[in-house]
């Protein structure tokens, strides 16, 4: 028999809570409405849309009008190098590192295949970017400057605030994708150097298909889309009203609780990842450990084929993962890992836990059973 | 005191169904998942990714794979003008007619700015596309043709099967918007000669934030953003699982009740627009009223200023506009109007009607009460 699921890849999606199922269940019901509609259900309509630009504006720090809002993660981090790309003259570089989301890497790719100049700046054996290699790198062609705040694998923070400050140096935007950093940290993003910043709300029990981006001046952003004036015409397209609200209370409960849910994903994630590396020969954590995301591990078992234990686990009702949703599918190891300088055995040894405010410590505790009895069975 | 509202703006949105709310809570529930994630929750998650495809796919009459699910329709028009504008050489023209929507026409300016040749095919008085006109606009160059299936201010319907067979002779791609005509018209778009198709879930009691486009092949469709395999890479971005559920929901229950739905909307209007009609002096139907979705009725108030016949209806609870909510805010006279030769101050004393399967014949005449007292009060 199936036991009871135990969610631990909350990095990947988290289950929303239920007072944000609520908030998206009014948006569909008697508070339904068009928000550019000219009479009073759209008058509603767009009071909840700036009721809920208020709350995910609150939680990152800045104010309302510089939030617009977006369809995924994905969409926001390409919105900002489309912004910096688009009509900069021929000569166009775009300065990142080795351990982005694929929304960051791919779009390099096309990019680079229009004519972008892309380099990637390396990450030492911790994660952690280079900051000398990331300065030699920028010169009088560079048009962006984008690092993730926070790995979505290994929960890795980067000295965002260091590299802000050199981009402000050499008066180039700075991108940060946040996804996994936001509802995490608590941030003060409009009295940063930060130009733009990319979130979503399904990273902390928000719907999936509401995300932001950031921009401290809104004229910085290129629309992607063309038609009518929503988002003062940033960002065109009947709003997703009933998942913005929902973003929107997600963002509140977190904003109110965020030391506390901190503290508790920190408590659950420390303890796990304790018992894992005492029960368990062979573990190591991979990734910068003192400067990492409360709710994120991601652990080499040395010897065990990541793959399988995720199965076994899988079988066994825990739920986690290899490398981010995003690349689940692909055939290769992880990237991030990879450019840490794991070798390829290493990274398909490596698996990623990322708990959420709703892990209980029994849940951790019975997850470290499974893991240790499955990691018995497939040692060599 | 304010009277119930009389929701008469469907064509701007409408109100989700009770059951497409069920559904959408059920994937904030228990039943949430990323669709990407390699475990039993993604696994889930993916299945209801796929029951909610088929669904959508059936209400159009498309093979599931035909369908990709995007966010909005404003993202859907724009996605085909992307996919057939996009590397196709130095020379490109673009057919498309007077009368489309603000993602339409706001694309092209766009895309004009960038090098692609529009060329804008006239309506006759009645607001259908001149179809010999259309014939000399396509020239060698031209790498897409456009035409809306049903206007959103008049709910003309154009023929759209004689200009996908002119396409066709030609070799020119032709894709139609029809985020009115889904849902109000019984369609097999596969066996049309049609290559795109845009429409949104919102029209017809879906959840905002969930459309799609069906491409007869989806090769033809290039990506606009870059990211993760979801969509099979053609948009990327974790899917929006609820708003896709519910899109589903709603296409499934739209399917199994179209012809029914179809009349009861049939009834409705044309009750209310006889009255209309017959009560009040001065008024005519704008647009073909032997071609025209079954929902919709754009009334010409002679004399009458309409935005001030919009606010007070709005006052005494009727809902209703005076063209796209996608250009509610623009201090301009439907385009759509001044397209089939009404002047401005007739364009400027036109109101849109658009009713749902949710109207009753109650709601119906009670508007017309109010319209009436109100056309009263506002002759000259």
């Amino acid at each position: 028999m199936q036991e009871r699921e135990i969610y631990l890849d909350n990095n990947a999606t988290t289950k929303p809570l239920p007072e944000v199922r609520d908030e998206v269940c009014r948006m569909l019901g008697d508070e339904f409405g068009n928000p550019s509609s000219a009479h009073g259900t759209g008058e509603r309509a767009r009071a909840h849309l700036a009721a809920a630009r208020g709350r995910v504006a609150s939680l990152i720090g800045s104010p309302p009008s510089n939030v617009t809002f977006l369809s995924s993660g994905t969409e926001s981090n390409n919105m900002a190098f489309y912004s910096c790309t688009r009509n900069k003259g021929k000569k166009c570089r775009v300065v990142t590192t080795t351990v982005e989301h694929s929304s960051i890497r791919k779009m390099c790719s096309y990019l680079c295949i229009n004519g972008v100049e892309i380099r990637f700046v390396k990450v030492d054996g911790k994660g952690i970017v280079d900051l000398a290699s990331l300065e030699k790198n920028i010169n009088d062609d560079t048009t962006l400057v984008s690092v993730q705040w926070a790995s979505n694998e290994t929960g890795v923070i980067q000295p965002v605030e260091e590299i802000g400050e050199m981009c402000r140096r050499y008066g180039v935007p700075f991108h940060t994708d946040a996804a996994q950093a936001v509802g995490k940290i608590d941030m003060a993003v409009n009295d940063m150097p930060v130009d733009f910043l990319s979130f979503t709300g399904h990273k902390f029990h928000g719907p999936q298909g509401a995300a932001a981006i950031y921009s401290r001046d809104r004229f910085m952003l290129a629309p992607i889309f063309f038609g009518g004036f929503q988002e003062e015409g940033f960002r065109p397209g009947t709003e997703n009203l009933p998942g913005i609200a929902g973003f929107g209370k997600a963002a509140e409960i977190r904003k109110a609780n965020l030391e506390r849910d901190i503290a508790h994903m920190s408590e659950l994630r420390d303890g796990f990842e304790a018992r894992i590396l005492d029960f368990i020969p062979g573990t190591r954590v991979n990734g910068d450990t003192r400067s990492r995301i409360s709710n994120t591990t991601n652990i080499l078992f040395k010897g065990i084929d990541g793959r399988r234990l995720v199965a076994e686990l899988d079988a066994a009702g825990v739920r986690c993962s290899q490398s981010s949703a995003c690349t689940n599918f692909e055939v290769a190891p992880s990237h991030i890992l990879s450019a840490m300088g794991l070798t390829e055995e290493e990274a398909y040894s490596s698996v990623r836990f990322s708990f959420s405010v709703e892990n209980t410590f029994e849940e951790a505790s019975k997850a470290v059973e499974i893991i240790r009895e499955s990691c018995g069975r497939l040692s060599p």
